[in-house]
């Protein structure tokens, strides 16, 4: 088939088969909303169940936790969200239309202006003389539009809130509280599965931009001191794993065929500012692989500086190939350093530091001044003595020493003591840690885009007719349970019969079953192979003899007769085949 | 132990071990939210699977959905929210303090004034003259506060939206399209687990009245006249099933202990006014035992009149008895007839019927009336016939002939045209069918409120140490894995190696797991018994010997030896027991 068409022929079969629409169609439609029928939700979440094994379930310091989608406003402000988190537009003086103002330059000149300041905008527009292509106007001066939903918090005006762009936020704002109930250690990974919502200016491109999607993201904090040491213990499959990488530096030569280059070498060779980068984009070349995109479909390209956000130190896009929009962004992996938590901890006061406890004790030697009750007793007399020692012992003998070097005297209780009031001394401590903050890296995909080329690549026809070829573990349905024919006598109730219990010991045991009874068996075949059902098990007459089902491969269309009660667990045999959790340490 | 801490020590458990917390603490916390650790994010999934079990995939005629959380305003004008989803709430008018009026009445008075007009709360207040608790101030007269989160959704001003308080919407604004995809067949479920929010006055009670929540919901599309004939398949264990019912006559006349009545008395008794609405119930009932809750635990409250939500003609809820809030209810079961359809329909202009199918054509004599074109070009000449004739061909005879009926005259092309000029006949038709709005019956499940009650009825103590008696299909980690020792020894780095290939072989068959290698086998016994894991697997010396391992019992302490290879099909079984989805039709 014609790749050009390939997003169209999607397009339809999602709309024929309820995978997924446009919301608010019956009233007029608003776009960057989509919402999916009972295939594409199951799709979905095989895409999310996927994702939890590869970047939680298997992973020894990775949890989940679930935070809310409201968040006060403070909360976007200490991240940089409202500064920074806008898109360039340009409004029409004369019809008011809006217009994001980088689309609108690329689209005109073929200038990437990404990233770039407003008044940069506003000449290559002026430079180019681009008006409204709406209605020829001419364009007030580029602003930032922020992308951020904004609401009211309870009764009163006043209390504003903003829907998450990202998880990141409701990671960082716990992160103390959850290393406290995990026994204070790290690496700490925190992943989060849910909603998110960025007011675009003007989205387009189906389920690739959208207003409200899921993502699905881990925050992993880990100590910059100690990273080298524990990154050492990555699984061999992990750092053997082949990335194409496309790199800022190739990109500013203007190269941009990926090369090949493992893990490993892109620790060694610090390609990457973090080792857990790296990890974290093998793992993730791993699970895009197992969800059908072949290797050669998907690259890692690095942002130049002015291209990242604002939290970020290096990020890196993992991009699939499509058919209509070429390289397209199904994951963000960014080092967003101390930025986060630092930035928490300045709007909240709160002490979000890891206490980095050293191997050894360091036995450091320090000055301390010691209050001489003599002197002091000496020089102020009974009557205040007692008020000054209180208010001494208060300090440590550290404090009052650099008292005494700065000023020559302490006061206490209003009065100015000299330093013949103390007794100075040399002394050994012993320091065990020290506080930190953890430095972090994001591995950050978007579920709706992933399902999207996951159906890109799919996409196959047989005899004219489309046939999904899912991998087992992501199909809507594990299987489908037929009786051959569901006519009325009795033989064919047996077969409904056995076909319906089989179907339900299935669902018992969390596989996801399709029963159909309606039509001939082929349209039933057909009906599932578009679907992209792997496998069908059809009850037929000899299974009234013998307690056999045939089950057919949705590619190969072969059957093989098994008895019903291997069936369960030769299904799981057949899902998981193809599903390689090797990566596992 | 006492039952008046029960909720206390849940809430001391749950911030241990991180289950759940309030959300945004680091910036003093904002009433309403909460996060979920790990734990409770496993629970809570855990129980979502469980409801799709019951009320999706073992439900032939009910599929799963996603929609937007956010939606353009029309969609709840259409709906009543922006009208009627409101509390009362008074303001003080010396602080400034705002109040829910009703809740505020009820504390202080004892009174309840769910559901009665503001005037009547005003008489309240008036009559008890209650003042500010917060500062003694008067109120000013009683309002209605929007409990819908509003926002603006693009770039430009005037679009606003609000955040969904249920899902039930987005199921309404798309019935017509997906019973197109499912071939216009009645009864349809549409079902959708996800985020609402409420902006609730002043949310309290942890994670009982929240602002941002889980629902899980099914819209029940119907044929009123099918009904009857329809809800004879339900099966005879749902029609068995015995619910615990306190009816809106009954709490009339004082009586709150419930009766024990079976669905199919509900329906036969014509105690609800659809017996989907039993049918739900009985599913309803099921469901919650099986997370553990005693039966006699569980009640349906039927809403009098004037506590019932704008669309609906009969609401149950169902409660769980709680130990410090006493019965809180977990469900709603309305049943919302056409009211929703018809209301977007109007709305939208958009057609949401269903074509009901007769079973036989009806065949009907009607009169009609068809242009006589003799007469026409007789009293027009043939300058104006064309014209005339053109117009009338766009009206069906039936039509033209009530027109003459009522006018005597039927006007074409500003020409009155009297009787003469049309031939009257009698005809028979036959009508195959005719559109009605299918009738709608609701049943909705907090997933948090359920959380709250599932831990509740789960915690136990033995020995002073909390053991949550979890159902194994519902625990956060179906199982946990522990090597003996974890020490340095080769014999315990094999222990090690085979607990670790167990955990990850567990995993990708799907099974929640734990591994846990710290501290003593006792000690981490305890610490899974606490977050209700039901079945413990330790490899110890003998396993190394004979490739067994014990599989510990969390409830009775018991352990028994198992083959590795036999274990995953055993712990299937175990975990499956206590599932009893015998309602399967």
């Amino acid at each position: 088939m014609a790749q050009s068409d390939l997003h169209d022929k999607i397009i339809d079969l999602a709309k024929r088969r309820g995978i997924f629409w446009p919301s608010f169609e019956i009233y007029g439609g608003v776009a960057g909303f989509y919402d999916f029928g009972p295939v594409g939700v199951f799709i979905k979440r095989s895409i999310i169940d996927l994702w939890l094994k590869f970047f939680v379930y298997s992973q020894e310091n990775v949890i989940e936790i679930e935070t809310p989608i409201i968040n006060p406003r403070v909360v976007f402000k200490a991240s940089g969200h409202e500064e920074h988190f806008t898109d360039p537009v340009v409004e029409c003086s004369s019809c008011g239309k809006v217009f994001r103002a980088d689309h609108l330059v690329k689209e005109f000149t073929g200038i990437d202006v990404e990233g770039r300041s407003l008044r940069e905008i506003d000449e290559v527009i002026r430079k180019y003389d681009l008006k409204c292509p709406e209605c020829g106007g001419i364009f007030k001066p580029a602003s930032s539009a922020l992308l951020l939903f904004a609401t009211e918090i309870g009764p009163y005006k006043g209390s504003p809130g903003y829907l998450r762009p990202e998880h990141a936020q409701g990671m960082f704002i716990n992160f103390a509280k959850i290393l406290r109930v995990v026994g204070e250690k790290l690496p700490l990974g925190l992943a989060q599965v849910g909603k998110v919502a960025r007011n675009e200016i003007s989205p387009r491109q189906a389920l690739l931009r959208l207003r409200e999607f899921t993502i699905m993201e881990v925050e992993f904090f880990f100590d910059p001191e100690r990273e080298s040491a524990e990154s050492k213990n990555i699984s061999e499959s992990v750092m053997n794993e082949k990335l194409r990488v496309v790199t800022a530096d190739m990109r500013m030569k203007g190269i941009e065929e990926p090369i090949e280059i493992t893990v490993k070498e892109l620790i060694e060779n610090r390609v990457v500012k973090s080792a857990w980068l790296a990890y974290w984009m093998g793992i993730g070349n791993l699970f895009v692989k197992s969800l059908g995109i072949p290797a050669g479909k998907i690259r890692f390209f690095e942002k130049l500086p002015h291209e990242r956000a604002h939290y970020s130190a290096q990020t890196f896009d993992q991009e699939v190939y499509t058919s209509r929009y070429g390289w397209i962004e199904v994951a963000g992996y960014a080092y967003r350093t101390t930025y986060d938590l630092e930035r928490h901890a300045e709007f909240s006061k709160a002490d979000l530091t890891y206490y980095r406890k050293y191997e050894a004790p360091i036995i450091k030697t320090i000055e301390v001044a010691y209050p001489n009750p003599q002197e002091i007793l000496k020089l102020l007399g009974a009557s205040k003595y007692s008020e000054v020692m209180r208010e001494l012992s208060q300090h440590n003998p550290e404090e009052l020493f650099r008292e005494l070097l700065v000023n020559n005297s302490v006061v206490a209780a209003g009065i100015s003591l000299p330093r013949e009031c103390f007794i100075i001394k040399k002394e050994e401590v012993k320091i065990h840690g020290e506080k930190i903050y953890p430095h972090v890296v994001e591995p950050s995909f978007g579920v709706e885009r992933l399902f999207y080329v996951v159906l890109e690549y799919a996409y196959s026809e047989r005899d004219g007719k489309v046939v999904l070829k899912l991998p087992p573990h992501i199909a809507p349905y594990h299987v489908a349970v037929f009786p051959l024919v569901a006519g009325k006598k009795p033989e064919h109730q047996r077969m409904i019969d056995i076909a319906k219990s089989i179907y339900r010991d299935l669902v018992k045991r969390g596989f996801r079953v399709l029963y159909d009874e309606e039509g001939s068996i082929g349209k039933r075949y057909a009906r599932v192979d578009e679907i992209g059902v792997p496998y069908a098990v059809t009850v037929d007459y000899q299974t009234l003899e013998d307690n056999t089902v045939t089950v057919r491969d949705r590619d190969t269309t072969q059957q093989i007769r098994i008895d019903i009660n291997k069936l369960p667990e030769y299904l799981n045999t057949l899902i998981l085949r193809e599903l390689n959790l090797n990566m596992f340490q």
